[in-house]
Parts: C-alpha cells; structure tokens; sequence
C-alpha cells in the first residue's frame, strides 16, 4: 500500500503593510480555499521584515496586527489555517544558522530575486549580511514545520530552489532523511494591475487599493484609476483591452452578464468613464464591505487577535520543536534528551 | 556613590579536538584564575565549530565531551564557572539572526581573522555562508551572557571590534541601552610553542602535548622536541635561546634553581639534550599526573559530565532569555509577556 503524503503548506507575509487588492487575488484568496483541503501554516515574517527594515521595528511591530486583521477578516480561518509569528519560533533561527553552513556566499549572491532587489534597494556592497542571506531563512521557515507545497509569484522560484538546494545538501550530509523538499504552488490567476495601470499593485508604488481602505479614498482611487487614454469623450468608442477599471470588472463582478453588457457598450461608445468607474466602486464596495466590517469589529479587540496568534504560534512550535529534535539527533547535537528551555 | 560594573568573562573553545599544554598555557591557566574572582561562562562552541566541519558532525559531538573533561581535569571547577554547550542555547541563534541585519557583506570580508582563515582552508569566493558570518555569532555568543571582558589571544582583537561595532549599532537604533560592549582581556604570557619549535602549538601543525596524552606518548614527542641544531655531541656548548625544551622548563618546572643550573650546564657543554630532555619528561609527568588521573575517573562517567554540562547550560538559558526579553523589548518584538517554548 502507497502512503499518501500529507501535504503542508508553508505562506505568508511580510508585515510591512496593510494587505491590498492584488494581495487578495494572488494569494489570500487561495488560501481561504487551501484551508479548506491542507494543513496550512500562514507565517507573519517579522524577522524577515526587519532585514531591510531594521531602523523602523516600530512599523513592523504595527503591522503584524494589521496583516492579521486582514487575514482574519478575508477568511482566513486560525482553526483552519495555523497563524503564527516568524520572531517567536526560535527553531527558525536555530536551523538558520545550521543552513548557512551549507550555501555559498557566492551562491546567495547569484540568487536573481535578491540581486534584483538589492539593486532596487542601492544596496550594493554595503547590503546587510542578514538580507543577503534571508532566503536560508525562508528555507528555515518551510522546513521547521516540514512544508512541501508553497505557493509563489514565479519570481519567487529561485527561494524554492535555493530552499530544497539546502534540503537536499542537509539529507545528503546528515543521516534519516529528516528534511522535505518543497514544491512551489504557482496560481493560474493573472496578477492585478495597480490602478495606474502598472503589471504590480504595490504599496510602494502607491497605486494599491487596500483591503481596508475607507468608501471615499476606495471612490478617490477608482475616480483616478487608468482607462483607455484614447476614450475622450462619452460619445467615443472605447478599449477594453489594458483597460485596468474592466480588468476590476472582471475579477470582482460576479454578475457576468452586466461585465460582458458594460464592455460591448464601452466599445460601441456613449459609456462615460464615470458612469462607468462609479458602477466599479458600487461593485468593490459590495466586496469590501463584509471585509471590511469584519476588519473593524476585530479591530476594536487587538488583545483577542493577539491571543489568535499566540495560540498559532504556540501550536507552530510544537512542530518546529519535533523538526528540531530530528535535526538535532541528524547532526548528532542530541546531547540529552528534551533540553529545557526558559 | 558610583556603582562598580560587574565583570562577566565570556571564554571557550570549539570542540574539534582534545586540549593541549598550548591551550593550558594560554587560556586554561587564566580560567582557573579568573574562576576565583569573576562570573565566568565557558562556552563550547560546537555550532561555531560547525562551520568548517560541517560535513563532520559527530567529530564536534565526541569533542564537545573531550574539551569538559579537558576543563574538568585542570581544575575548571563548575560551581565557579558556568560550562555551557552553544547549540543548546537558542538565544544565540536568535541574536545573530538580528545581528546580522546591522553587519554588512563587505564589513565581514575585511575581517583579517576571518580573511586569513579563508585563505588557511583554501575557501575562495566559495566560502560558506555560515563561516564569513562567524564572528556575528560570536557577538552573539559573548552578548547573549552580557560579557564584558573577553579572554583573547591578539589574533583575536579583530572579533572584539566586531562585536563592539554590532553592540554600538543595536544600541543606537534599539532603545534602552541593552546590550554591553565587552574588552579584550589578552594574557601577557608567552605563547607556548609546538614541540618542533614553531611559534603555536596546534592540533593540526601535529606539533602538541595533548593534556590527555599517555607517559609513552609524552616521552616520545619530548624525545623529539627542537632543541638546538648545532649542539651535536654532548661536550659542546648549547644554545638555550629558542630551544624548545628551555622554554617548556620555564613555565612547568617549578625549581627555578634548578631550571637555571640546566642552562647554565648546557651553554657550557657536556649536558646531553637526552639528558635534559629525560628530565623535562619527569618535569611534565610531574604536572600532567594529576590531570591524567582526573580526566581517567571522570572517563568513566560520561554520563556525569553531559550533567554538569546540561547544569550549565541550563544556567545559561536563563540568562540569556533574560538578555533575549531585553531585546526583544528593545525591538519591538515583545508581542506578549512570557513566550512559551516547547
């Protein structure tokens, strides 16, 4: 009989803002369904947040409760999904240090995600040893709890192999096979532009409608959304095509029949961009708005989302407590059996 | 009324093999001294040993035991000094993974201990991760206790600065003044040469009397000691200046007189360096018998020792989580009061 592998799903975020738009349709709303079929671990990587933010521990600190507030008014369910903080699972640390042992720097430095973003960052020589090396810590963050399906942008590929590069350079080293390879989870949907227009929403780029964005700025932002730059008067026929407001349209109007109705009418001409942007924020604000009154009565209470992920970490480090007495006993550092720890 | 600073030494060893008289010389002797005055912790660096033997686990586990019945056999007494194991301390990892935000890349390369060490084991640009960041986790180590005054040979002043800088950079941006900067202590003793008459004594030169080494062993290795290349028969006039045997009489033989009749007869002529070197065995026998004789009881019981060890290190976890809620603190990482750990 064939033993069916229990798949464990290692995702995330970096706490360094309030979750967007883009955020929900490339991966909090994948999970939500994942939740429903996995054991899946949802990791809050304030540690990580701290490698190009280490001046500013204030603002990560705000935003690990607001990450959370987000995730538990989306639908992330914490007795479905296990929340935890990065910081608070010391095993993470522990294995970090492990692992360095087995990358390169030169290997690290070849790593084309962090190469790009040392570069957006003008890091250049002078770049922090601990953002150089943080992919060696998302592979302690997969593997402490023994992730093997992680879902990712594809610009994120090179972490899943630099993760299972670790992997297998630790079973090959160290006996019992105690490590698990990880497989990268790629979602089909295509990714939501940011309303002006640009490939990536992004806090940064200032062009992300956020998750708990009030019903005036979400108005603002919309109002100022990107269309067809062509469409100048009503009258005019339109683009739909590149056009960011029917991209919203398609991914948030349940109501197919009105989108299909709304694109050929914009084609035609005589559908302003008004008319048209306000049926948008009608159609947003229907969507947000749950999440949104979620997001506030949650809001009111920040000691019960506290003791919500303080209970996923707790949980987390029974696992990564296990991950790291089988390392232990791998690298023969087993020197007495259940050490204390204060 | 100004309060004095208490002392605590941070000192240790990686466990990659048996101590030997250069190690009593330059560091044990020290400990057994400073024991009596200060707080001391001894670590046994084992994953700092791990970076360039990682292939090679269970050496730095048979060490690990070796080096506390090194300690244990001079005299380190562990109601005065607090022998903790690195690994078992996962403070230490925590603390390097956030000192290594305020480090960067090229600062590591410019280390000279480290840039020398490199070039020794003929790393290159494919240097491990987890060797260049080393002495981050040095500080690590030194911080995690609050040590402020570090027992080091003058090669070593590079790892203070280091730790120094790391500690000066986490008190600016991190409130509260948490951490300690530490001082070199370095021993105005004589470093003991090898047997062959190199200026260090070390495992890897084969050039060591290992504390733990038989009256066969002895004899052969003191039969073999660098004397003086001209004094070919024993009516000739010797040199005593940069013979290794002289030097060896001058720190374990006790009777000064006599140490200065031997000189005296070997520059005149007719003093055999087989002769001499047949006392400067007795002489060493003398001082190693004691030592033997521990270490072969305490042998016997493993199980005794990981005891002792396992005290210490458990001493030293309440310590350093003392230190690590301070950081955490500092750091804004202080979600919730008393972290449970499993």
């Amino acid at each position: 009989m064939v033993q069916k592998k229990e798949i464990v799903i290692l995702t995330g975020d970096r706490p360094t803002g309030s979750l967007h738009l883009g955020h929900y349709v490339g991966s909090l709303l994948n999970r939500i369904q994942l939740q429903e079929k996995y054991k899946q671990f949802i990791i809050i990587a304030d540690a990580q947040a701290l490698t190009d933010n280490w001046e500013h521990p204030e603002k990560i600190r705000k935003n690990v409760l607001e990450v959370a507030l987000d995730y538990l008014a989306v639908g992330i369910d914490p007795d479905k999904s296990t929340i935890f903080i990065q910081s608070m699972i010391p095993q993470i640390a522990e294995l970090t240090v492990f692992y360095l042992n087995l990358v390169t720097v030169s290997r690290l430095k070849r790593n084309p995600t962090v190469k790009t973003e040392i570069q957006q960052r003008g890091f250049g020589e002078v770049v922090p040893a601990g953002f150089l090396v943080y992919p060696v810590s998302q592979a302690a963050d997969i593997t402490v709890v023994k992730g093997n399906l992680v879902p990712i942008g594809e610009d994120q590929l090179p972490m899943i192999e630099q993760t299972n590069e670790i992997v297998r350079a630790f079973n090959r080293i160290y006996p019992g096979d105690v490590l698990v390879e990880a497989e990268a989870l790629i979602p089909k949907v295509p990714r939501l532009p940011g309303i002006d227009g640009k490939a990536k929403m992004s806090k940064t780029l200032n062009n992300a409608i956020f998750l708990n964005d009030s019903i005036d700025i979400l108005a603002d932002k919309v109002m100022s959304m990107y269309t067809d730059p062509g469409h100048i008067r009503v009258e005019d026929p339109g683009k739909v095509e590149g056009n960011v407001v029917f991209t919203y349209f398609d991914v948030f109007d349940p109501d197919e029949k009105e989108v299909a109705w709304l694109k050929e009418h914009y084609r035609r001409g005589g559908l302003g961009d008004v008319t048209l942007k306000q049926r948008l924020i009608e159609v947003l604000n229907t969507f947000l708005e749950p999440i949104r009154e979620r997001r506030k009565q949650l809001a009111k209470d920040p000691a019960y989302v506290m003791k919500l992920l303080s209970e996923g970490t707790e949980k987390t480090q029974v696992v990564a407590e296990q991950t790291m007495q089988e390392v232990r006993k791998a690298m023969s550092l087993d020197y007495y059996n259940g050490r204390e720890r204060r």
